[in-house]
């Protein structure tokens, strides 16, 4: 087997994946970042020992996080991404024509540097005009906007981890903020973590109702990802209940062909209407699901130890 | 960690996932048979060391495997399981109130008594009158049935192996055996093994292709499995095109609530829809697929080493 | 790979071993004790997943546990064994014909009928007439009886570890208490964990410094066990310094012909020099030791997670 | 546990040990050579994925293979190194200062200089003057050279593995020929991999029967090495009985004393005894061994897959 990447799903559960060749490493400010040719997975992006995107199916995560909203939209031209630093959201979200501009901040610009030369499927959208990119705290930065700055916010953040600072940005008080960023019809949608049959009352469910609370409708959808070595969740939202309508398979084809360049490899018309059609076991934990999250009243994905490593990015996070 | 099973998803990626309690381990004659109380998954059933089903969504890929083509059919009475010997299978099936009679027939009667001792959940299906189990080859057996002797054919069989009898059970002629023994407006559906972003074309694309040779409508659908670590496939295939039609939400609810006992945790009429939305991806995969299998043109899983302990079964079984 | 033990052996070092059939496995009130048949080292028992013995070399453990000791001393004819409750310790005693006494003190009753129904090998010794069996706290025991009850001490207890009570029995106290339990010419020997180049200076050094306040000589020797995936070590102090003076490789082989039934299979007089020959940088680890272990101020093997599960222990002992 | 390598130490055991920091990873002609910062063993450098040598205990294993057999020989001006690329084994030969001329061959060119620029305690013994590298094939170089060449001859190959050229140079026919090439009292040492109570007897035992065909006397010894998980084997032969002698404590720190520059780690006259003072077990194999090993009667360490990467190795060698 020689070299492997061992990483922790959840306690007592374990993924063990050959690395072929290990073709960067490198310790950020916040975090450890590496890129491997892994057998299984191909090319992949590790950061702190956690699998964050791989050859064999970023497309699939990053289609699912940034398509149905800015499909729904009826004509998005500003986006804003928190995270994202990878560089594949704001490559999706600078497939549609109609974007005029994505300001994407992320607070680790090593990562940044690291994926710009590592990421070859994302060079392209690193050097689009269109993108703005912004070294910061998120928070911070969509704090200093005037209201009304955006037509779809994008959340590409960490999971939730006790210690970090990602949770803050899945709170309420959050979402509230970047509700009066959103143009009006304007729409929200967050990466919300693993949403298996075990996992998704951890972080998805508290998130989408938290969400509840602060827009008028909420959509979660889910898809499972093989790297992740679970389905994974996002949810979204917007106060512009019409636009929030699950659209059509054959209405998402055509604004696809009309709004896209370039081909997707996952998402379309029929999968799109995959996405929504949560099992009856999703749907009930998510309709009884009472929790808010606060800063006070976090939810974390796990307390697995192959993330204590990022403790240390609270400390350097001086304003919060 | 201590106790752990350690298993091969495919050359290069293993899930290790500990044993909190062993509770039976047997060598049948053609098998290694073990029920152990795991860390992640509770209590699972291991053959050979792979997974074969775990507390933790062992009903997923029962109620998936069972009640699409059951709801489908206007009124099944007749059911056969080729394999299945678990119990899961029977016990969805027998929550049909119309179901009159299901004939099971596993060749490892080790293994059915095994599940009957430490499957508490199966209990009542292996005690259900219109069950009868058959302790035998299943391709032998169902040649000795006369003409349209079952309204629907449930093949739950370990996945194609190389120097396994199985893949004798994944190839044209046997689904044209099958075919002569559904009534008219029957049903086949099979188990179609892994069914993610990179499985999806080793067994699941060729057996879905193979079986559009023989039947006149095919319907392929997947769902993703936690504890099997990636999707899963299964393709239902019949004669009766207007019985293959897709239902609607509403009318698989209205369906689940006339004709089935007890409830069901995953599957209902918004699941039922999700399962048939596949990506681009996979749809174009299945779409392109030329392969037709046979006994002398096979298709395996893959040729893990995990699964070499196989080889056996094949000289146990004189008359193939 | 299918079953196996993952064992830590230090933080960042793990042990997979395979498991071909898990023989027993029982929850004793103090800890989790199993028998097992593993690839690479044949039946081992492992307790709170940590080897302990295995059929491959427990042997090796067991005569220099014991022989070292009785083979110095004159005639000895009483000995107390502080744990040992496995029986290895118990019948290389037994095998010296002038022992007429064994006291062996185990607190763990379960493991000790555990032991005798599942390692044949140890069955004849727990057997003999000669050995007295008690179930209790060896500290508790062992300050009952009289001065000079014991003409050997053998403390063949479960390596330091924080919360367990196994520490206070590696302390100077404790060995002051033992001293005067010994007969004149009396010696006290203990088993004192991992002795590698890496390990050697968590345990064993600081025991061996330990005993060096309490007795007049104390001579230090170890080897490797190749199932504890290091070498081993252990100390053997009196205060009759010609008792210990190291033997002649011709006087151990004409001690173990005299005084022992049966035939040893590691031990002789060439291999019980090699136990003294210490390196280099063994002995001038223990030469420059400063460290006296007491109740305030312990040694621990490590702080692995491995071992956490013993800290109840503690708390199952009222008098302590 | 993030990046581990995995390097199976027999079939059915696995040692995983973490990985801080890849420092170099190239592929030469023959073999994937590593160097990493490790968890457990500091930097090691990692052949074929097997253990070759760690900064925890490489003095260990070096100070074994060359002390031995140059302070047994009353002179050694001339020392001819097969393999040894890594350099510790000429570092160590260089420390005597009457060594006048090392000749080191080994076949990979690569490793040697990815050792040379990742292992800066070997820095100065491949700048020594006395130091004659030289890349080629083993056999071919030392048959070149006229009879009564070297004092010392040093065996430090890999292990014999099937498939790979080594084993030709752990053969009777190979001995002969060094033979030949010794000064009178010559000796010849070679490394013997694995001799633990399980492995001893794959390929040190063979091999020392087969040098006890070829020299008048032969001494057998071994230590245990931590990071090769195993007790560690060596021999070394020659005509010249008053020679290997073995020699008292005392003459041998004398003669490090007097003859080698800086200090030894781990060897001295008392650990020099240690060496040689095989347990009962071991001898008893060694004494009846009747193999004796022919490029047609090879003996191998396994069969283990972790080896199969060298076969092509053999291919590379067209005189062979």
């Amino acid at each position: 087997m020689s070299k492997c990447f061992i990483e922790e799903i959840e306690e007592g559960l374990h993924l063990t994946y050959t690395i072929k060749k290990l073709l960067n490493s490198a310790q950020s400010k916040f975090q450890q970042v590496e890129v491997a040719e892994t057998g299984p997975f191909g090319r992949c992006l590790i950061i702190d020992g956690l699998m964050q995107s791989s050859d064999i199916d970023e497309h699939v995560y990053h289609e699912c996080l940034v398509h149905p909203s800015l499909l729904a939209h009826p004509n998005p031209k500003t986006v804003f991404i928190g995270g994202g630093g990878e560089g594949g959201t704001a490559r999706e979200c600078l497939r549609h024509k109609g974007v005029e501009k994505v300001v994407m901040v992320d607070i680790d610009g090593d990562v940044v540097n690291f994926c710009k030369a590592n990421l070859p499927q994302n060079t392209a959208a690193f050097a689009d005009p269109r993108l703005e990119l912004i070294i910061d705290d998120a928070k911070a930065r969509i704090e200093g906007y005037p209201p009304a700055s955006f037509d779809v916010i994008i959340m590409d953040l960490d999971d939730p981890i006790e210690g970090g600072p990602c949770y803050w940005l899945y709170t309420k008080d959050f979402y509230e903020t970047c509700k009066t960023k959103l143009t009006p019809g304007g729409i929200l949608v967050t990466q919300c973590s693993a949403a298996g049959v075990k996992s998704h009352s951890l972080v998805w469910s508290p998130v989408n109702n938290t969400m509840k609370q602060v827009f008028k409708k909420v959509h979660p959808y889910s898809q499972a990802v093989y790297s992740f070595c679970d389905e994974w969740g996002w949810s979204m939202g917007s106060d512009d209940e019409a636009t929030l309508e699950r659209l059509s398979e054959a209405e998402i084809d055509k604004r696809i062909g009309e709004r896209l360049s370039g081909d997707l490899k996952f998402l379309d018309g029929c999968s799109y209407q995959g996405l929504f059609c949560l099992s009856k076991q999703h749907r009930k934990t998510l309709a009884e699901e009472t929790r808010v999250l606060s800063v006070e009243n976090p939810a974390f994905l796990s307390t697995g130890t192959s993330n204590k490593g990022l403790g240390h990015v609270a400390n350097a996070l001086p304003s919060q």
